[in-house]
């Protein structure tokens, strides 16, 4: 159905498939033999071309590296018991990627290179794609200004990259998060909703600091009244109350709008809950804790999936969760993996056959 | 006084110095015939060396480019009419460029690299320093996370990289400044205070909507009022009203602590004015535009030094300012430029000797 696109493909010379422990896969270390790039250049693109995973050459005055004018997504393929190559909902990171483009003053990337490309790479490294469960090949397209100007200003030049990494189990262990109540990650009329390179490196420090406490990770709040809850930087955040969900809503801007979460919300009313978009305030947390209807937290990404958490500190109020009996958590969890490997109907269109 | 530090040193076999034309320097597009870069390896700096202006070498997983934990700082070095090259306040900018660092979660720099580095650096190239007014030679150092690793977290290596591109005037126009209110560049307890890359990329949207309305410039607001103006992003901003200066104070953490703001608000003073360093709201601004009390508005940055500005415009409301009598920001810029140029004294001991 897409247009027929013109990619020049270069094979590397030997596979270091062979080279890679399968049973041993941390997040986002290894990449396969081939990579896709593409060029924007005077208002449009070209040199669309697969080939070796190798070193880009960078210029000192590359505007990215002084003016953060990047992007990327995070998507996953999978395999199912029949040896088929699928791609869950590539289409839903593409709008984002454009969304967050737009909002960083860099161009869209036509569906012809992201899904097509992105389909034909991993056609190309369709036996880095890990067969068991909870593995999977890692996509990330990603965006960067390649002008070579210091002066400030949007970049005239981008490059479009998509980069393949196969890996195993992300947060296996139930998390302990901390709330942080006087550092932001975004705020109202910002690039919160943009999945932008500096929205990471503004959450570190904080993240270090719960790190050296404990904690795994780190739930902000709203830039305003430091009220609502929001995000975890690497995960949108669900809260099972009585027999509702509580999510924050994506109405101010500030937090992703994950697909991972938009899957969750999905399978959670199949389930036959109800589900609250809405401000959640830390107060309507801590109360729901106090009264013992606060019975499973969870967070949600591309990388995690479901990840469950176990306690939240917020000041001094700590709350632990009883993940001895996580239902929902793992039922969750469980129907989208079915989803994912195949082993369940893809009623909704999810899976993008490689 | 500084300990001694082992800096190779590789010549570049030819300087490029004779094909750059001194009359027509556009901002940051050409650069010297060498860099300075550094290493942060396990915990330690190492590698320092000067070398040929050369492309990086990143990898595509590289963590900068992922996850923004990229710095910069803006320093600008000067020849006296005795061919004696001085830079101007490096230490202000070795100082702030190392609160980004902590803010950003990288190792700070010592002064023996930043410092020393820079001092040799521009001793090697002192032939590219241009001897004419409103010329000089702008020094950019910079770092950037180089871990290879596209999991989300601090990355334990960094390169600490240093150019320098022969400069002539920025900004030589009046400005046109658009007040923006609905978009934010910085709020309380993010980024805003560092010189971080994704401030910028995250300010580029809305400064191309401005250039399109025929703007130079956007003047950011407070993101929780919107209400109070920040600073334009590549300058702080001052108000001349009666017989005072008005300028946004540093609490909030959220505009840049600009050294050559601290150099006009010292020179201000000595001129004998009275500076009020505090929250300026855009209502305040607009009243003494129609009482007729503001005189003059300008903005300062190490690339503009100081910046005339010829109007604002707020939602519906325009403000034209009379630049035919801009005895203030002309007095400023005169004084400021004549310690740079040698031509007084540097009573605040600002001038670095090269």
């Amino acid at each position: 159905m897409l247009a027929t696109i013109d990619i020049k493909v270069t094979r590397a010379a030997n596979s270091k498939l062979k080279e890679i422990d399968f049973d041993n896969l941390p997040f986002g270390k290894n990449f396969t033999d081939h990579m896709l790039e593409a060029d924007y250049i005077n208002g449009e693109w070209k040199n669309v071309e697969i080939k070796p995973y190798q070193p880009l050459l960078i210029a000192p005055s590359n505007a990215a590296l002084h003016y953060g004018q990047a992007i990327f997504e995070g998507i996953k393929a999978y395999k199912d018991d029949q040896d088929n190559a699928y791609i869950f909902r590539p289409y839903d990171n593409f709008k984002r990627f454009n969304i967050s483009a737009e909002r960083m003053q860099m161009p869209v990337v036509p569906e012809e290179i992201f899904i097509e490309g992105m389909r034909k790479l991993i056609e190309m490294d369709r036996d880095w794609i890990p067969a068991k469960p909870n593995y999977s090949l890692y996509i990330r397209p990603f965006m960067y200004a390649s002008d070579e100007v210091i002066g400030v200003k949007a970049s005239d030049t981008y490059k479009f990259i998509i980069i393949l990494s196969p890996t195993g189990p992300y947060y296996a262990a139930p998390m302990r998060i901390w709330v942080e109540e006087k550092y932001i990650r975004a705020a109202e009329g910002g690039v919160g909703y943009a999945k932008a390179a500096g929205n990471y490196g503004g959450a570190m420090y904080v993240t270090a600091q719960a790190k050296k406490n404990g904690f795994d990770q780190v739930l902000w709040m709203d830039a305003k009244e430091h009220k609502y809850v929001q995000e975890c930087g690497v995960m949108n955040v669900f809260f099972i109350v009585g027999d509702k969900v509580l999510t924050p809503d994506l109405t101010a801007g500030t937090i992703l709008a994950g697909v991972t979460r938009d899957t969750v919300i999905t399978v959670l009313k199949e389930m036959g809950f109800t589900i609250e978009e809405r401000p959640v305030s830390i107060d309507e947390i801590i109360a729901a804790h106090k009264a013992g209807t606060l019975k499973e937290v969870f967070g949600t990404g591309t990388a995690a999936t479901v990840a469950t958490i176990k306690e939240m500190q917020y000041k001094d109020y700590n709350m632990q969760f009883d993940i001895s009996n996580l239902a929902t958590t793992t039922e969750v969890k469980k129907r989208v993996d079915d989803i994912r490997y195949g082993h369940a109907a893809d009623v909704h269109g999810w899976m993008y056959r490689v």
